[in-house]
């Protein structure tokens, strides 16, 4: 049979993503396919129950046409459209069709009996692996198809696959030659196949491909039929030419689209505040830093954390004036989360808005971010934001049977970076762009944030899922990350400074001194003001500042005197007025500084001292006043070595103090904002505390590896 | 009454050294006694049972004579001698006797109704606190005495005071107004009375004196009867002005000789090797250095140790021929100990020899101990030797009622020199000088050192204690001192260094450094070959050199492999061949030396460190060898401080080798025998063992302070 004696038809009476993804797959492998039904008004009821018989009596029609004009060997292929992909060329499939021994009709066969299970009794060899037929796609003759679709008369709204199981249990099974794909040859029906089913996608092979691994096959179309639509997201992903190791996504590139710089489109950007939230400060900084001319955006800010709302009232008295429009949902509205997605949604549906733009304030954007995902061509897509180092991220890679997170095979890949692209995944959250448009269909107008018993992000992406708008991840290039909020705790003084464990990197950039990464450049020489005494940069003013205001607000300085209740021994020799940490709730955060950033400076200056994580059960600010406690008296620590961070300023904050080491009769007393001493604690380095002769001096201390 | 109405009398038969106790005690208060008996044969049976009638025989007699001159008012006191001591005048006596109301004659009082106890029934009053009569002294006029004399005839071998006891309780009690000394006024009997009685020493008064705390009073008679003949002897070394706090020893005075130099006397030197005894050759180095001219010493050098017997050989070999005489036993003549002293006190009874000096092993003695003793003017006397620092000695103070050790209130006093005087005592041993005279009297010849189930000292002692011959100790100056035998372990290699912990004083002769004291001259500054790196003479050569011997007869040298089955992980890092001290026994030894004589050189350099006593689980000895392990690559040790002491020399024993710390590019490679390096272990001097390029290296290694 010439190629042209081949007619491929499909029924889609709408243009959703999936008829696309279907389209475009058939153009893939040159595929010529005709649409019926395309502007008639579906009547085969709801895709998730029987029906579909529609679907029938359109393709008898178009069949009848067909017999007007073609040869009685015309062949005639018919798949489902939305949830359907080609895998190979027309050519591929005739070669397989054509081998099929007594083959006329050729049904795709399934492990499921439906919609009635009460007929597999009837089936004649039930003990292969896909016993029962699918009606999502069959090929054969022209004319023994037109047989089995006159045998009966149909309803719209009766059901297709029941139809045709109907044909194939009568004695219509062997006169006209019908016969199941049970080996998936060509068909692939991805429900209950799971585990048959694999994509291969790192092969020498240039393209991924789907295989059965139980009949050895690779299938030339493949069908998301019912629940295991998800499953064909995912794989169609890579499959038919999407995405492939060497070259990476071969889709996004078809789909990018040009921004006209004279005429951007309006955006909604729409931020919410619903947690309370670490480094707020650097969120409002990273939206201010967004590349996208203000004038084009509009801005709704909403935020439901009183604790934040000082610095979103500084932010908004400044900022809101340079977008377009600005509005302000406050904590005083009392307006659930749900009703302002809702809110900020339908503000962008009613108004000339082109897109929203949501943003949580977790999301933590590269300023390249809106104009990456405007121009990416996805109606609906985030940037793929994680966790730094961490498995949790803005979307899910699959749902479970409840509707919850899953975790698909490339998630990790995805999250991690390993392979980039543009993903189609169930579930996204925190920061997405979508197309406007979407909400101006009917169906577009029920998609809501609002569902009982379900958080708002997953009743928005179980409507759009329901309305057959496909979501996605875009993770071509790195857009920005998440912070974490699970352990900020807002009753805390400075609570950003107890993050370091929780969001390093916000942590890093606020707190590190600005020249602590040059303490590591290669060949330069440590300072050291007294012997092996080294000198560092460590923290930054504000760190210390908070870093005080913390001890001052906690107010529990110690007496001064040997008893010390905080001790194991509850006794001091050399007592300060001092905090420990684990009076301000600072201790595992400090044990965190202690082994991220001064370990690697310890490793760097004492060679060959390696102990990680160093073990320090004394960490304690002290406070130095001419009225209370002036100086410390000669002394060892017990430590190995000593850190001793400079929180103030001599000559600017006190007069006096510095520390003086007795066998070197050295002094260290022009001690620098943020540096750090560092000094053997128990042998050599006998040591006191100057005096203070006026105003307060504060150091943090440690007694490193007791 | 004038004093020459008054008759003091007593009886002695012998001239025993309690008698001559008792008579001094008449002249130190200038009373006159008349001794009655003298040259006579007693016949008054054993001290210890019932008799002395021949006492009041004798008196009798006396006093028939006295009627004839002297008034009947005339006054006669009678009193025991050997177990007597006078405690004031007679002036004080007669006062204290005539103000006793209705009382003509005045017996002593006891707590005991002895001989017969049925007696006490008749006693008047017997529930005052001594209500029965003591017949070891009394006082009366001479008419009543008289009377009671002859009332009735008495045996020479009945009890005297079963006789006065009985003139008592009859009729004769009344009419010749006869009293009891119930209070002591006069007469204190020790016996049953030890509670009651305290011997005053440290007081204002000039003389120590003895109190009967219950009654007040200060009796001016003592009496040792019984059993309490053991606290006179004691108490005896103090009253009768024979010692006093400010004066000290004043007997010891009055009893010194003064020696012939042209005539010395001649002296048996007895040595006896017992038992496996530490430092033997520091012991005949003592022997040697005795000053007395070897030409007046006979020697009999008996050891019993085969151990002992090649140093005693060369010894022998080298100095008999210096001696007037020698002999010598050795363990193959298979003699008990008891039979060897026996011989030594028999060959000197038998010869031409004055004095028996009996040296045990374990005694070391000054260069004057001899001379002291044989001018100190007593028979039987010891130099007060006593473990360093320790309460056992060679004397005992005190005897228990089955005749061993009891510690007297005065003992801690005599040992630690806290008093100093020649002490009466019931025990000697280990060295102590005999005059030869006393063994040639018939009851001397009953001197035995044999007695079975006792040992051989105690025998002795007890037979001396038992013919009356009282035993004194001198530690008037330090005489010298014990070694302790008691863990000497002769199956190791060297035990005499194995004996720090037991013969301190031996040991830092012979085996600390000659100038390890030199360390801690004032304002001296220690040697430092490296930054923080200190240099001390530690060790002598000896010490070195045996050190070494002992780990090569171990042999059981690591393999050098990181696995090692001696440590708690089983697991080394920085793999040394070494042996461990636990291995060779030598862990607790160099644990002290660690406290002793390192950590005081630590606290001198590494100011305010102070760690006692120093901590250190891994103490090697490591050897380094060409062809084995010739180095040792850089790390660090797990110490506060590490020690490594040279145990050979460079470019004698071996080329190469040596210490070098890496962060201060700076190496110690001239080691010397005997010091030490000491040097922080764990921060900054990170440190390599460098190639020893031929020989054997070896050095002794201490992680201190873990
Ligand atoms: O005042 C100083 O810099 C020394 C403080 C110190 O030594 C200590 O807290 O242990
Ligand atoms: O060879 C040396 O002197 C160094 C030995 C040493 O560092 C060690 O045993 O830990
Ligand atoms: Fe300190
Ligand atoms: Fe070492
Ligand atoms: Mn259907
Ligand atoms: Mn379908
Ligand atoms: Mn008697
Ligand atoms: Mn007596």
């Amino acid at each position: 049979t010439a190629l042209d004696d081949v007619t491929v038809l499909t029924v889609a009476t709408e243009e959703n993503d999936g008829f696309k993804r279907f389209l475009r797959s058939a153009k893939t492998y040159d595929i010529d396919v005709q649409v019926l039904g395309q502007g008639e008004k579906w009547e085969g009821g709801d895709m998730n129950f029987p029906g579909g018989g529609q679907k029938v009596n359109l393709l008898k029609e178009k069949v009848e046409e067909l017999m007007k004009t073609k040869e009685n060997d015309h062949i005639v292929m018919f798949t489902d459209s939305y949830d359907v992909m080609f895998l190979g060329t027309l050519g591929d499939i005739l070669v397989k069709f054509k081998a099929m021994p007594d083959t006329r009709v050729l049904f795709s066969a399934e492990p499921f009996c439906w919609p009635d299970p009460k007929l597999a009794a009837m089936y004649p060899n039930a003990e292969v692996t896909n016993p029962y037929l699918n009606s999502g796609g069959f090929i054969g003759y022209l004319s023994e198809l037109n047989a089995i679709l006159n045998a009966r008369k149909i309803k719209d709204n009766e059901d297709d696959q029941l139809y045709y199981t109907k044909v194939y249990l009568s004695e219509l099974r062997d006169s006209l030659k019908i016969s199941l794909d049970h080996k998936s040859e060509i068909f692939q029906n991805l429900n209950g196949a799971l585990s048959d089913v694999q994509l291969r996608i790192n092969t020498t092979e240039e393209w991924p491909y789907l295989e059965n691994v139980a009949t050895k096959q690779r299938p030339l179309v493949v069908h998301g039929n019912g629940p295991a639509k998800l499953m064909l997201n995912t794989m169609g992903n890579y499959l038919a030419k999407s995405w492939s190791m060497k070259k990476g996504c071969a889709l996004c590139a078809e789909r990018k689209i040009q921004l006209n710089e004279d005429n951007l489109p309006h955006v909604m950007l729409a931020i919410f505040i619903e947690v309370a939230t670490p480094f707020v400060e650097e969120f409002f900084e990273s939206v201010l830093l967004l590349d996208y001319p203000k004038n084009r955006v509009h801005l709704i800010l909403r935020n439901n954390v009183p604790f934040h709302e000082p610095y979103v009232d500084e932010f908004y008295n400044k900022y809101a004036k340079e977008y377009a429009t600005a509005k302000r949902i406050k904590p005083i509205d009392y307006m659930s989360e749900a009703e302002a997605r809702n809110l900020a949604k339908d503000r962008c549906t009613n108004s000339m808005c082109d897109y929203l733009f949501s943003v949580d304030s977790v999301a933590r954007l590269k300023p390249q971010t809106l104009r990456v995902l405007l121009t990416s061509g996805y109606d609906v897509i985030a940037p793929m934001l994680a966790r730094p180092g961490q498995a949790w991220s803005n979307f899910w890679g699959a749902i479970n049977a409840s509707g919850y997170y899953a975790r698909s095979t490339d998630y990790m890949d995805i999250v991690y970076g390993s392979i980039r692209g543009v993903w189609n995944v169930p579930f996204i959250t925190n920061c997405y762009l979508v197309k406007m448009e979407l909400f101006h269909t009917p169906k577009g107008q029920e998609v809501t944030y609002v569902k009982d018993d379900v958080d708002p992000d997953m009743a928005f992406c179980n409507s759009l899922r329901s309305i057959g708008v496909m979501m996605y991840v875009n993770n071509e290039e790195d857009l920005g990350h998440l912070v974490n909020h699970e352990n900020f705790d807002v009753s805390r003084t400075h609570p950003d400074v107890y993050q370091v464990l929780d969001n390093k990197m916000e942590w890093e950039r606020r707190y590190l001194h600005k020249e602590y990464l040059a303490n590591f450049i290669d060949g330069q020489k440590p300072k050291m003001p007294c012997p092996d005494v080294y000198w560092f940069p460590l923290m930054s003013p504000r760190f210390c500042k908070e870093w005080i205001d913390i001890m001052e607000a906690y107010g529990k300085w110690s007496d001064g005197s040997n008893n010390d209740k905080r001790l194991e021994g509850g006794y001091e020799a050399v007592p300060t007025r001092d905090i420990h940490m684990n009076q301000v709730g600072l201790e595992r955060q400090w044990l965190h500084i202690l082994k991220e950033y001064v370990r690697p400076l310890q490793e760097m200056v004492f060679t060959g001292y390696y102990h990680n994580p160093p073990v320090s059960i004394m960490n304690f600010v002290v406070r130095y006043r001419p009225d209370e406690q002036p100086s410390l008296r000669p002394h060892h620590d017990s430590s190995t070595y000593t850190i001793n961070l400079a929180l103030n300023t001599p000559n600017e904050d006190y007069t006096g103090g510095g520390c003086h080491f007795l066998r070197y009769n050295c002094s260290v007393r022009d001690t620098r904002l943020g540096w750090l001493l560092m000094h053997p604690g128990r042998l050599t380095h006998y040591h006191e505390g100057l005096p203070v002769n006026s105003g307060t001096r504060y150091i943090m201390i440690s007694f490193v590896d007791p």
